[in-house]
């Protein structure tokens, strides 16, 4: 084998190609600035279902069958899957991906998981091991507040550091070939806390995580900033966002105006009253597989190092004390295969 | 690449070699019938720690301990860790990785991690991408009733279809070169769901899905249950493993003599009182990653089929009515390398 391979970071000697992707959201993101961008929208939360949590299911199997049928492809054509989200014992994929008979892999990256899953599925494809693998996340407004806060109906009120939890699939299918997007490598994160322990500040949280990872990745395969036309985080927010930008900008890695995160990417924060911005697995997953990756296609982004960041916490972990551990893949996407 | 790519199977062309393995367990497993084969065991249900979650992160962090130290390795020479437990956002390993700086990506597999987890390291270190990778799980059985069913203070009578949570964990380091155990390949399992809803009866649940996977093991690869000195799934429990036994046979794959369970081979289920055995991700860590491969060192086992079964349930899928999908993965693990 003839992977490039460093302390945590790792290029593919033949890189895989983005053969497909596709991306679905509810109602609050289709009103947002990426409209444009998505392949569908439902202004029904339910998506025809009769819990949210299905629902959430029910948007994993629309953002494949979408990207299916853009690369006129069926289920069958795909030899793995990996794919997680938010809910306990991730039932947002198992139960989306059940009748589906493709061998899958379930995960567990909170809001990193579409980096992760893109790694992963990365490896298996140019390790040989899968013709063709699916990379796959969701995340539900509505089952994320119930699972990780206050039922809807509550009413709770939301500090200014909170955010929003994206309604949204998005997924990848990456193959051997040629093509218009190719992974390239990345850099996988190791867990960082700095003890911040509270919940509702998320970003702040996983910034330390952003931080590492991004610096590892420079500094391992010899980068700077400016090898890439944009640098995106997803999704601390505007409160991790402005350490990370501080931060890098301190250790002499300049993001200047080419770093954005996907949790200001998806909404108009003020417009949309979102306080910090987007969150949840899907809003990075969104992003990416709707937005960023047009952009690449169109040559407005050649090089893209896209940085899915995780909390790792529990609400039982949050209820026994523990601060929130934070972890971030970073995966670089470019137009180029060389 | 030339690693051999069926639908579901894979044979690794470089094989990884397991470089050490260790296991942990609590004090009902220790007075079960392979206490000679656990490297460490505590009477103290919390493992000095203050709650059963961080009990668990505790036991993965003492296995991980024991199989570095059993190799002569440090958390430095480790570059990827693939890590998962049954509780909600699998605080049990991220809360275990969290200070180890460890590249970490995180899995959700119920109880087939072992298997999942063994599946992906191999995959990394065979693919060029890791130098050597660690694959962990646990559970605990007080943290898992809480979750799953009722707080243990409740005294919830327990059906005979039922199945007692090991508290345990497991993991293995692979690694390049010559040894004594490699990681040949294996068949990854996709989500099969036959609609039992009865969630306490997870071997009935779970059985379909360990069948599909060795039919697809054995007519994918050529081969038959006699080319395995030992075929252990894990952990499907009495009722399960029956229902495997028979159905194979039916279906002309007779695994004979040479097939059993590992959540019968952790406990005494008679004089221990489980039911219809042992279950949870640390039941089948703990047995492969004590009781077979020590079998393997001494040679009395040479090829086995280890089969890790998982049950994707949550409790709230369950109390919306979802029946339980499935899942299982099989790994060959083999004494030689050729």
């Amino acid at each position: 084998m003839s992977q490039i391979q460093k302390r945590q970071s790792f290029l593919f000697s033949s890189p895989p190609v983005v053969e497909s992707h596709a991306c679905v959201v509810g109602k609050k993101e289709s009103e947002g600035p990426l409209i444009d961008y998505f392949d569908e929208t439902s202004q029904d939360t339910y998506f025809g279902e009769t819990t949210w949590e299905k629902a959430e299911s029910k948007m994993q199997q629309l953002t494949l069958q979408a990207a299916l049928k853009k690369a006129n492809l069926n289920k069958k054509d795909i030899s793995m899957a990996f794919s997680g989200d938010l809910l306990n014992q991730c039932i947002g994929s198992s139960f989306s991906l059940r009748d589906t008979g493709i061998p899958t892999f379930g995960l567990y990256g909170a809001c990193s998981t579409m980096a992760e899953s893109l790694l992963l599925a990365g490896m298996s494809v140019a390790g040989g091991f899968s013709r063709r693998s699916l990379a796959m996340t969701s995340s539900h407004f509505a089952s994320s507040e119930r699972q990780y806060r206050f039922p809807l109906g509550y009413g709770g009120q939301r500090p200014p550091t909170s955010q929003w939890t994206v309604t949204g699939a998005g997924c990848a299918i990456l193959g051997c070939g040629e093509g218009e997007i190719y992974v390239r490598g990345g850099t996988v994160g190791h867990i960082v806390d700095f003890g911040i322990k509270d919940a509702n500040n998320m970003g702040a949280a996983m910034a330390p995580a952003a931080i590492s990872t991004l610096q590892a990745h420079f500094k391992e395969l010899g980068k700077r900033p400016a090898d890439y036309d944009r640098i995106v985080t997803g999704d601390l927010g505007r409160i991790g966002r402005k350490i990370v930008y501080e931060q890098m900008e301190h250790d002499s890695y300049p993001l200047e105006c080419r770093y954005s995160d996907c949790g200001e990417l998806i909404f108009d924060c003020v417009r949309q009253d979102v306080h910090a911005g987007g969150s949840g697995c899907g809003c990075s997953a969104v992003v990416l597989c709707g937005y960023l990756m047009q952009l690449m296609k169109e040559q407005k982004i050649n090089d893209l190092l896209f940085c899915g960041t995780g909390a790792l916490l529990s609400p039982v972990s949050t209820n026994q004390g523990e601060s929130v551990p934070g972890i971030c893949h970073a995966v670089w996407l470019s137009t180029k295969k060389e």
